[in-house]
């Protein structure tokens, strides 16, 4: 399929935000690109940067033998696909959509009944960062497939396969993102809340929460150890304490006139573990509360 | 007050994982220590390492120039200061206890009753970074007392001086505090989603989160520019598109029996944003959401 002495065609469909940055990589070194998009005024930066553009998804599939899908949803996949599934006999799907394990398994199921080989990626980026070196894309799905057109997904940055099931990679993409929002809620909540009589939020980012965040994400390997192990030496700080120092997150926040969403479960999660025995462990037991069957 | 040649005498009040660790730093600076604690036993190990023990919390005070308190949260430091109040006048009482700002200006003005000067910290370290390069500790209230004892606070690790008002430095500790639940709650869930079919937390952690997460606090200035300027440019992550993306968070979270209790209010300031008519926007108008008056 793909020369590695001339770069492929390939096709791209969608042409937000992200996929026009996909688009954008592929031209940059040298594949020649067909793109399609729903709103076709959203294609002409790319013309003008030399891609190809088809004036449907049936077409853009027809032009290449890989096709990379990037769309809002799994809904809009569908229904930028199901027109064009008589296209696909014999390519190869690429669909970096964001997704559930189960709906990429039944994409894959479908793209077999249409003939086609099945990819689903995680855009670990965003569209800016794609193409440099702190980008990274995880696959799941046909192995040969990803193998075939690795110099193109390598132009999006790092390409990690994650092996046949195609539910792979989302998972690991939505469990990624989960650490992502958890954070950047974190980041909006205290930057809300020093806000009214504090340093502005640059400053408060650059001098105080990224330093204190790179710091504490040192202890991460700990508690992810003390998750796989059950191994859980004397808690350095205990949710008992953590339990009760919460409070005063929550105090100070509503004093503030800063709402609490945003950190009252984690106050919440506290609380149940000590009222269920745990005020001496560490946070790893938190792990167990997520985890139990809800009885 | 202190003797820049000769480290001063120190009493520390509070023994528990975070007062061990404060007297032991001091000890290990050759300050003479002077340690009470409501458990006595929890006394032992530093008296072995040369502290001396005081058998009531005033006779500690009386023993010192420099008292630092760490007991679980206010209402013990009141429960343990009330009967000792006599030994104030004329000391430095640096309460280390984890607060509100409101409770710390209200033990200042409790101190200033009993003659004593007052500084209120928060530490942003766990017990065992206490004296390392990594642990910082944030100080607010008399400035006098702060330089006058400095030497002593640097045992502890970095001593960043905040400002005459006392809440100051409970203000951006529980900030920060905000900023660490968030990140610990992102990773909990993260590490929970992956669990059942992915690769250990260890492995999860420190090939995929820490990495990613590492990558996406560059985000951070940006964002807190937003915050600070008003000035959004066209969002490279509109909100609208996050928050189709969150369903799958959630929907997939369920669908590995994970609760979603940590990550669900997250997906509903997205809705939110997006019914307000901010879907164009970027993660900023989430902030804006955060500090409004609610009605
Ligand atoms: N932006 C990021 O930071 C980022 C990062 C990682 C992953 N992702 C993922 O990448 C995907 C695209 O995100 P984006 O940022 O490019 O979003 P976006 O800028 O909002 O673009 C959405 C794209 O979906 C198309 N679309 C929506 N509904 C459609 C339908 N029913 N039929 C056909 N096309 C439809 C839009 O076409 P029109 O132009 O016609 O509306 C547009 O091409 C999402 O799954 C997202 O989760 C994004
Ligand atoms: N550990 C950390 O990672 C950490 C990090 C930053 C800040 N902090 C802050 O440091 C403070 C202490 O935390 P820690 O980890 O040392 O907690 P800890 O190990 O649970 O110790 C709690 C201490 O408070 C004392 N105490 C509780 N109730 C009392 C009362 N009514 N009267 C007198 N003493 C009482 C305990 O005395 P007994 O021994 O008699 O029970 C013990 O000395 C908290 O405010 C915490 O938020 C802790």
């Amino acid at each position: 399929m793909s020369d590695s002495t001339s770069p492929a065609a390939v096709a791209v469909l969608g042409l937000g935000a992200m996929g026009s940055a996909l688009a954008g990589a592929l031209l940059d070194a040298g594949h020649r690109v067909t793109v399609w998009n729903r709103t076709p005024a959203r294609a002409e930066p790319l013309a003008a940067r030399g891609a190809a553009v088809a004036p449907t998804a049936e077409q853009a599939l027809a032009a290449a033998p890989l096709a990379i899908v990037c769309l809002l949803d799994y809904a809009s996949v569908r229904e930028a696909l199901d027109p064009a599934a008589g296209a696909l006999a014999g390519r190869v799907l690429a669909n970096l959509t964001n997704g559930t394990p189960e709906q990429a398994r039944a994409m894959a199921d479908w793209a077999a009944r249409h003939g086609a080989a099945y990819l689903d990626g995680g855009i670990m980026a965003t569209p800016s960062m794609i193409g440099g070196h702190a980008s990274s894309v995880l696959y799941s799905g046909a192995p040969e497939a990803f193998e075939a057109h690795r110099a193109a997904f390598e132009t999006f940055g790092e390409a990690v396969f994650l092996g046949p099931d195609p539910g792979a990679a989302p998972l690991n993409d939505l469990a990624l993102l989960t650490g992502m929002y958890g954070m950047l809620g974190g980041f909006l909540h205290a930057t809300a809340l020093v806000g009214a009589d504090g340093p502005s939020a640059s400053e408060f980012t650059a001098e105080r929460l990224i330093p204190w965040l790179s710091g504490m994400m040192q202890d991460l390997p700990e508690i992810a150890r003390q998750i796989d192990t059950g191994d859980t030496p004397p808690a350095e700080s205990n949710l008992a304490m953590q339990a009760a120092g919460y409070v005063n997150l929550i105090r100070a926040s509503q004093a503030q006139g800063v709402r609490t969403d945003l950190i009252a479960p984690m106050g919440e999660l506290l609380r149940e573990a000590v009222a269920r025995g745990r005020g001496d462990g560490d946070l790893a037991a938190l792990h167990d509360l997520l985890t139990a069957p809800t009885g």
